[in-house]
C-alpha cells in the first residue's frame, strides 16, 4: 500500500470528533527516540542510516498498533509527495529533504505514525481529534514500549532518553495541541493570551508549526521543556493551560454573539456566500473562509459536517491539489482546481445548507 | 395619490426591457420651457413661482399623457421623500431644495414626468428603459405640445426657447443614456473611450448625474449643445456615438469571455455568493456587486429578472430603504436592512439560480 491510500483515507484527527472540538481541532504526542550504539542521524553514515531503517520496520512487525502501516521511503517518492506528507502533519519540512535512510510509517486513520531519521533515529506520534491528549499520550507510550522489546534505545538513568537536540532530551515528549481561536483574535485579546502562554514555558506556532505563520485563527502549542517532569505530569500541565485559553475563547465569542450578532453573522454568512461560490481561490483565503465556518458551525449559523471542513485545510494545500490531480499544476491551475473541489466536497460530503440568517438571539444588538 | 404609489409601482425605465438593455440601461430626453412674461424661477417671487405651479397643473389637466399623474409638491414633504424623488430621478438635487412654488408631477410607469420651478419653469422628461431615446422624444415632444396648448412659452423665433441658464437655450433639449460598461472598464479601455466622447461634445457622468462620481460601471452620456440644431438630428448624433460605443464594449466583453472565461465567471459567481449572503452591506458595496451580476446575466452566467437588478440599484439607496422601513434609519440600521432587501428581492422577484459553473466556452482558456 503506498501514500495513494491516504488521499482517499479518512484520518482521525481531521473528523472534527473528539472532546471539545469546537475549540481543540487535534491533539498530538511525539516521542523521540534514538537507538543504542548508533550515531544520531545527523553524523550517521548511509549504512547506519539504513540500518536503523530496517531495525525500526522489523520492530514495526512486533507491534500491533503497526499492523497494516503503510511505509514510505522518502527516496522513493518524488517532490510532490513529500510536500503532501508534511501537509498532512506526517512529515517535517526537514524530513522531506531525506535519503534513502529516511523513511514513514502511517498506522490506521493516521493516528499513529513513525518518522525514522529525522533529526532522531525515531520519531513517534500519536495524532488525534479534538481534545484528547491523555488518550494520545497512552497510544504512543504503547508503542514505545512494542518497540523497546524489539530495539535497544539510547538511554541514561540520570538524565532520560537521549536526543539530537538538547531540547528533546529526558522524556524526548513534545505534547500539541491545534487551537481555533477566532474569538480571541476577533476581541483583538489573543496578543495577550499568546504572552501568557509563552510565560507558563509553552510554545505558539501556526498551522504548520515552527516559522510558519498563524493563519484562519489556527494556533499550536506545545511544551518547551522535556527534562526533570515525568511525562504525564508535562501533559496535565498542558491540559489545564489549554483549558483555561478555551474558557476564554468561549467567552470571547458568547460576547462577539451577544454584543455584535449581525456582524458574526455577516462574517459566517459571506464567507459561506464566497467559499461556495469561487471559481479561483487562492490557500490563504481558503483557510480564512474556513475559519469563519468554523465558527459558524460552533453557532449552529451554517449546518456543514465538521469533518468536511477539516478535511479542507488539508485537501485545499498545493501538494494534495496535485496528488488528486495527478499531475503537477500551476499556481493558476490549483487556484481553479481548489475552488472546484470545495465545491463539490461541501456539496457531497456536508449538507451544506443556506445560512438561516434567523431572528439575532433575545438580549442580543442587532 | 401621493409618493407612496411610486415606492411599490414598477417604474418602466427600471424593467430592463427595452432594445440593447444589456449596454443600455435607459434613455431620457428633457425640455427645459419657461413661460413668457413671468421672471425666471431664479429670479422670481414666491408668487410668482405658485403661479406658475398652478398654471401648469391646469395645463395637465388637459393632457392626456399626464393623467392619472401623481403630483408633488416639494414644501409639503420631508426630507426623506425628496432624497427618495432623487434617488427616481424625478427630480435633481438642486430642486429638492426648493420651497412652495416646486412640485413635481409624475405620470403612469415614471414615464413621463413635469419639474415645476427648478432651474427653469418646467423641465418635462421622458425616461424609458434600454435603447430608446427616439420614442422617449416623441413622447416628450407630445407632452410638450399639449402644454403648449395651455401656456405661452418663452420663445424666440431667432433662438429658440428661452432658459435661464444660456447652454440650454435654443432646442432647451438634453438627451441622455445610462449605459453599463463593464467590459471597456475591466480591459481599461474606459478612459480612451470617455476621451472621444468628450472630443465629439458629449457629456460623461456617473448614476445621479453632474458631479457624481462614476459606480457600478455605470455612466451617463448625454449632449452638451442645444443651440442651432434640430432635435432630431441631436437625437440621431447620439444615437450614432451611443451605437459605436456599445459595439466597443460588446467586443471587450466577448474578448474577456473568450480570453479569461475562469477569471470572468469567479467575477460574476463571487458577487452572487456574497449578494445573496451578506447580511451587512454598504451602498457602494451593493451597486459594485449588482453591476457583476448585470454582467453575468448578459453572458448567462446567473438567471436573474433583469428588472430585479435593475430595480435593486434604486431601491438600495439611503432613502428608498428608510421610506420602506417608514422611518428614518441610521447607517448602520440602512446596511443590515439593504442586504434584507436584497436577499428576499432574489429570492421573490428574480428566479435565482445558484451560477451553473458550465464547461467553459469552446476555446476559452480554462
Amino acid at each position: 500500500m503506498g501514500i495513494e491510500v491516504l488521499l482517499n483515507r479518512e484520518a482521525e484527527w481531521l473528523m472534527g470528533s473528539g472532546p471539545d472540538s469546537g475549540v481543540v481541532v487535534s491533539s498530538r504526542v511525539r516521542l523521540a527516540r534514538n537507538l543504542r550504539g548508533i550515531p544520531f542521524p545527523g553524523r550517521a553514515e548511509r549504512d547506519a542510516r539504513v540500518r536503523v531503517r530496517e531495525m525500526a520496520e522489523e520492530a514495526f512487525e512486533g507491534s500491533a498498533l503497526m499492523q497494516g502501516a503503510i511505509a514510505v521511503r522518502l527516496d522513493e517518492v518524488g517532490e510532490i509527495d513529500r510536500q503532501f506528507l508534511v501537509e498532512r502533519h506526517l512529515i517535517s519540512r526537514e524530513h522531506a529533504r531525506g535519503d534513502e535512510g529516511s523513511a514513514l510509517a502511517v498506522g490506521e486513520k493516521e493516528i499513529m505514525s513513525v518518522m525514522i531519521n529525522e533529526e532522531d533515529h525515531l520519531r513517534l506520534q500519536a495524532l488525534r481529534s479534538g481534545f484528547q491528549l491523555g488518550e494520545a499520550y497512552r497510544e504512543v507510550d504503547a508503542l514505545d514500549d512494542d518497540l523497546e522489546r524489539a530495539m535497544e534505545y539510547a538511554f541514561l538513568p540520570t538524565v532520560g532518553y537521549l536526543t539530537s537536540c538538547p531540547t528533546n532530551t529526558g522524556t524526548g515528549m513534545r505534547a500539541s495541541v491545534m487551537l481555533h481561536l477566532p474569538g480571541l483574535v476577533l476581541a483583538n485579546q489573543i496578543g495577550q493570551v499568546i504572552q501568557a502562554i509563552a510565560k507558563l514555558g509553552l510554545a505558539v506556532r501556526g498551522l504548520y508549526g515552527e516559522g510558519t505563520e498563524v493563519s484562519g485563527n489556527l494556533f499550536q502549542i506545545s511544551n518547551q521543556g522535556t527534562l526533570g517532569k515525568a511525562e504525564r505530569d508535562i501533559i496535565e500541565e498542558i491540559e489545564g493551560v489549554i483549558n483555561q485559553i478555551a474558557e476564554h475563547e468561549k467567552k470571547a465569542r458568547q460576547a462577539l454573539y451577544r454584543k455584535n450578532f449581525r456582524a458574526l453573522e455577516d462574517r459566517v454568512c459571506r464567507a459561506y456566500g464566497l467559499i461556495t461560490s469561487a471559481r479561483i481561490i487562492t490557500s490563504k483565503e481558503t483557510i480564512d473562509l474556513l475559519s469563519a465556518l468554523k465558527l459558524g458551525l460552533d453557532f449552529g449559523l451554517v449546518e456543514i459536517d465538521r469533518g468536511t471542513i477539516n478535511d479542507l485545510f488539508i485537501v485545499t494545500q498545493p501538494a494534495h491539489l496535485q496528488k488528486l490531480a495527478g499531475r503537477e499544476l500551476k499556481p493558476e491551475e490549483r487556484d481553479a482546481m481548489r475552488a472546484d473541489i470545495i465545491r463539490r466536497r461541501l456539496k457531497e460530503r456536508g449538507q451544506p445548507k443556506a445560512p438561516g440568517g434567523g431572528a439575532p438571539p433575545p438580549g442580543a444588538a442587532a
